[in-house]
């Protein structure tokens, strides 16, 4: 039996050890809080992510491993990397972990993202605002997700009172980006270089958190986002399954963000894609060949947060839905499980959507 | 969260255990062995089935109480029964496990079988084999499975010898059926009385044990079959998925088995139906609604016996191929996993089915 390791033990990481059992894979977490999500499904070390001692016990018990957030310091992916494959690689994760060096890799390789600045002074940003217009958005380069680390600057006036809640730490200014809808695109490079890309999906926001991710049948945009993704692994000789959320305008894709690892746009593949994003991770990272994937039907995902809607009244509202909850306790705003849905065409999956949204989540 | 107890610890109790993690539903198996394909999924109690005290304990600690076999004393049923809701109903155990009681339930209802006659002695036997002629099968009545337990009958000489070999224990004597082919139907009941039933399949057996099922797209078998479950399931009271194996001859169906549990025939299910066989008995017997039978795709499963095909071998083969080791160490004749397909036609079935066969199979 096949074991592999994840920093990180939430609901990423039970995902990824619930698909690991089928292909008799042993997915073990390592997770310094007492975190539960992939408790209750499979065996969780308990340690920090400083204790060099303890990560190095943990690769060793282990054939590989890999993460559940770019959000680990990336000492601690050095430590695992020293005794065992690690993946992604610490240069994925270098660039996932700082925006302004993503936008500038992004960049680099012809993928177009906001105009940005690196910002290090109140003069920094005063000279940036001055060249991105307003509005624009200050965000830290370290550790922002679902919207935190995040300050929107719409007038000079919000130039101080951001620089003083946010000055201190290494930070980048964004230029505001018009957009029509946002998109993510999940693909997935195995170890010889092959890359398979899922069908992208349109994902709205409640709150700066994914709230909807929809897949999207658009061969124009699918085409565009392929180009860019299967680029940006094979530059970063990538491993595992890799995502980047887009901003969509006038037919032209705007990268966002890059997350080095299954993503929350990417469940609906748990029910309605031949082979599901975890299924593929544990593959790429292990060294076996990618599965097919292609939707099964017209699929999406709701995110339910803070409290998991009760199992019955979702299976009643739809004998199509499928429950995921994450065995979390209920806390404002955390993500506690989805609900997928892939139905054989795009009115039923609307009609369905729009039933469950009006009974559930209003 | 919701407990389930399932007494069994073997490969559907460890699919049962996988199913409900994503319903918040913790399946805790019983088992009187060592056997493990459960244990690395979730918690396994080991006690024997005759030990009511140990047996009562478990049966407190759950929400409600199933089978993964329906090789079970009945007392060991009607212990659990007296302190939690336990399904199937114990009639349903009693019937599945005597095939004498089973083809005189199946005829009462109208549902066909072989001719067959109660055997208690060598002058019944004699009887019997004058009144269904030869070929004939002597079976045991009881704990018979994969073509356990039974003798074939050819010519007069073949009666001693199958008396010696197997008498001293109740017996029934079947007639041959001749059969175009083999299929099985299943279907679920909840506790409101709704029946879904999943398309049927064709069954292929090599030495006795199931190789593969293919779902077979005939509407006239499948109403029909549809017609005897549904039958059977309301007049059983039944709650949870219910098996009935056919034979079809000249486009009728002739019963051969009833297993009252999720079935071998019913693996496809987790790749290829909109609801699995697993959640949909985990979604009855806790009381909630069913979900969609519907099938994705044209699907069929290969059983694996002995050993399991190694993991890399088969996803090389087949990007669409579904692989599902249950965790079992290899032995001749075990049923150690199961690959699914599902594809987008007929042709495309045949086709990696083909493949997979002559590769992994012959």
């Amino acid at each position: 039996m096949k074991t592999l390791g994840v920093l990180g033990g939430g609901q990423l990481a039970r995902m990824l050890a619930l698909a690991g059992y089928p292909l008799g894979v042993k997915v073990i977490a390592y997770e310094p809080t007492m975190a539960n999500s992939a408790s209750d499904v499979t065996d969780v070390v308990r340690g920090s992510f400083t204790d060099e001692k303890k990560l190095k016990q943990f690769a060793q018990q282990v054939d590989a491993v890999t993460v559940e957030t770019e959000n680990i310091p990336v000492t601690a992916a050095q430590y695992i990397a020293d005794c065992v494959d690690f993946y992604p690689l610490l240069m994925a994760l270098e660039i996932a972990q700082d925006r302004l060096l993503e936008k500038q890799y992004l960049n680099e390789l012809g993928i177009k993202t906001a105009g940005f600045a690196d910002i290090n002074s109140e003069d920094d940003l005063k000279a940036a605002v001055d060249a991105l217009g307003l509005p624009c958005v200050l965000k830290t380069r370290r550790f922002g997700y679902d919207g935190k680390g995040q300050y929107w600057l719409r007038c000079q006036d919000d130039l101080a009172r951001a620089w003083q809640d946010m000055g201190g730490q290494p930070l980048i200014l964004e230029a505001a980006v018009g957009f029509d809808f946002e998109i993510s695109v999940i693909g997935v490079r195995d170890q010889q270089g092959h890359i398979k890309v899922y069908p992208i999906t349109e994902n709205t926001h409640r709150n700066g958190v994914l709230h909807v991710s929809k897949v999207l049948d658009n061969s124009a945009l699918q085409q565009q986002a392929e180009g860019y993704i299967e680029r940006l692994l094979d530059k970063l000789n990538y491993v595992g399954v890799l995502t980047i959320e887009f901003f969509s305008l006038q037919g032209e894709l705007i990268a966002n963000e890059i997350a080095p690892r299954v993503h929350n746009s990417g469940h609906w593949t748990l029910d309605a894609a031949v082979t599901s994003q975890f299924e593929n991770h544990l593959r790429a990272v292990l060294g076996l060949p990618l599965g097919e994937v292609s939707a099964l039907g017209h699929a999406a995902m709701i995110n339910c947060l803070g409290t998991m809607p009760k199992l019955e009244e979702v299976l009643s509202l739809s004998d199509q839905a499928r429950y995921h909850c994450y065995g979390k306790s209920a806390r404002a705003g955390r993500k506690v499980g989805h609900i997928n849905l892939c139905l054989d065409s795009a009115t039923l999956l609307a009609e369905q959507l729009q039933c469950l949204e009006s009974r559930l989540f209003c």
